[in-house]
């Protein structure tokens, strides 16, 4: 068995790798030939207002002969930032550190394959999917990007939107400016477009033929009036976008029908975790605002849902929820590459046998 | 990180040294005070009558400041034997055996603690809850039982059983002879109880105080006419059991109130998998048999139902389902059993941090 680090694997795979994979994921997905399953968070007090959260999701892609677990063991808390509530996870296992990890297994015989953190892989999997979805949506034509958001997130959507479309301009706005000064001067050079500090969403906006959204606030960005005919937007939590924005988009594309992630609570209120009682309540997370009926990225990539058909549609893609399948998908390309590089710390597979079942 | 094997489990936990952490994981979950995430069952076709099954189920027991994941990743085939279809996994990992693993996280840090297989460790998790819910539920003088099967859970719950009433007789049948023979063999003179073959489960209940029942048939092991008033009778599958035995059993007490596990079925007719067609088709799984409305195990370890009132009730508990906090609870007794005893194989835990998160 192959035991992998985030630098591992960021050596191995550039950002926009797997974009091949997880489409072959989707358009398997869509067609009944690959299998998702939920996602399941436990909130469990561990000191005043500090809970440990346990997040399990998986997914089975037979196609690559690969099942996946990712599974997250956290110190999370939140806390008041900017008008909102934020949430973050506190460094408290060995060396101040975070624990959240995927799990290889083969479909042939079941062995365990491969464990690594999601750190990494977790980058490749959003970014993946939002362009993706943009290849479908978005303008053929498009060469303006509004990129909010100045983090992690901005920089694999950055790598992974200039890959699907020509983009000669990136207008990046965050609301700090020393982010969004530090972002430009970092990635000036590494991707064919100009870089372009903005002073307001509303300026990354104005000429912008695809608006990216990469950040974690729980608030919408930006008033939906702001779109234009034309404009593709997505975002990689729903409640980045506000209800006209959604109501102005047609197409709307989820990632997928699960309004919200099962949670459970232990010890407490279910309404004192901000996580149960807000996090997820966004009208387009919600059962009665039928999300149900919206078309999902599955149907994008295998033809079901023709995608863009007008140059002066508002097109939208809203990563709505993460998938296990996702973790099957991309961990498959990183095990396939790291087996071939001769990269990472074999174990016996052996530990992980046994000669009885139950 | 400790990586240990059944072999090491085996040394040092008896099948019965659980029973106290199992009961304290039942009444923290009764009273909202543990979690258990339910099982997810990935059926994905890999040959002719050939299937890979991926299986998760998870519990957090904040009481031991354990959450455990419980993974089975197994090849598995359907076949007609004695009249019926019984399933089978095959040994097709490395050096012929199966995958079948509970890691352990901490609570406090998040921490990976432990990974080991799930084989010794079911016998004491099932073995245990019927223990239990005996304690509550069988006369306090019961004397004789009629154990039916002579596997694996067949010794376990001769020793749990065994812990919790002051057995004199065990009548065992199954329905081949020899093994019902070596059996008695075997595990004569290490139990208080005398042991007896039986020649069918009708002269192994005739003069039973409990019934207990302990194979893998998915079929009822006897007419629910010869149960008699003042029995307990327990399984360890609902479809050990026929209607009538179900129907004149009060207080009839479920293992946990889901009716089957999550099934998702890829590339095939889900109604061609026995194990979603057949497997769980029986009445008491059955939602519109209302097994919603059955008391479960909390509540009898919680003194929120009150067990067996009078001596010429039929009490009886359905083993249903299994949870994922079991694993929890279990895990934590292995856990600090093989790190007082210095057992098993310690890795770096360091492997498998991160510095950075998603």
């Amino acid at each position: 068995m192959l035991i992998l680090s985030n630098e591992d694997i960021e050596k191995l795979l550039p950002v926009g790798a797997c974009l091949d994979v997880l489409e072959e994921a989707y358009r398997d997905l869509g067609n009944g030939m690959a299998a998702t399953v939920p996602r399941y968070d436990v909130f469990s007090p561990t000191k005043p207002n500090e809970f440990y959260e346990y997040k399990t999701m998986s997914g089975v892609l037979p196609g690559r002969n690969i099942a996946a677990l990712r599974l997250n063991s956290s110190i999370v808390k939140w806390y008041e930032k900017a008008g909102g509530v934020r949430k973050d996870k506190l460094p408290v296992a060995g060396g101040d550190r975070f624990v959240g990890l995927v799990m290889l297994f083969s479909t042939e015989t079941g062995e365990p394959l491969a464990i690594f953190p999601d750190g990494y892989v977790q980058k490749l999997r959003v970014a993946g999917a939002s362009a993706i979805a943009a290849r479908y949506l978005a303008r053929k034509d498009a060469k303006v990007m509004a990129l909010l958001g100045s983090g992690w997130q901005a920089s694999a959507h950055l790598v992974t939107m200039a890959m699907v479309r020509d983009l000669k301009q990136v207008n990046v706005f965050s609301p700090t400016p020393e982010s969004r000064r530090s972002f430009v001067q970092e990635w000036k050079g590494k991707v064919a477009a100009e870089l372009e500090e903005a002073g307001s969403a509303e300026e990354a906006i104005k000429d912008a033929d695809m608006v990216i959204c990469t950040t974690n606030s729980i608030s919408a960005l930006f008033p939906g009036e702001l779109l234009q005919p034309g404009m593709h937007v997505s975002c990689v939590k729903p409640c980045e976008l506000d209800v006209t924005a959604y109501k102005r988009s047609d197409p709307l594309i989820i990632h997928w029908r699960e309004a919200k992630p099962f949670q459970i609570v232990v010890g407490v209120d279910p309404q004192s975790i901000p996580d149960v009682a807000e996090g997820w309540q966004h009208p387009i997370t919600r059962k009665d605002e039928a999300i149900w009926d919206f078309p999902t990225i599955t149907q994008l990539v295998n033809g079901q849902h023709p995608g863009r058909t007008r140059d002066d549609a508002i097109s939208c893609f809203c990563n709505n929820i993460g998938l296990g399948l996702q973790f099957a998908a991309v961990g498959s390309e990183v095990l396939a590459r790291a087996r071939e590089a001769r990269v990472g710390r074999e174990i016996p597979t052996d530990w992980f046998l046994e000669s009885v079942h139950p």
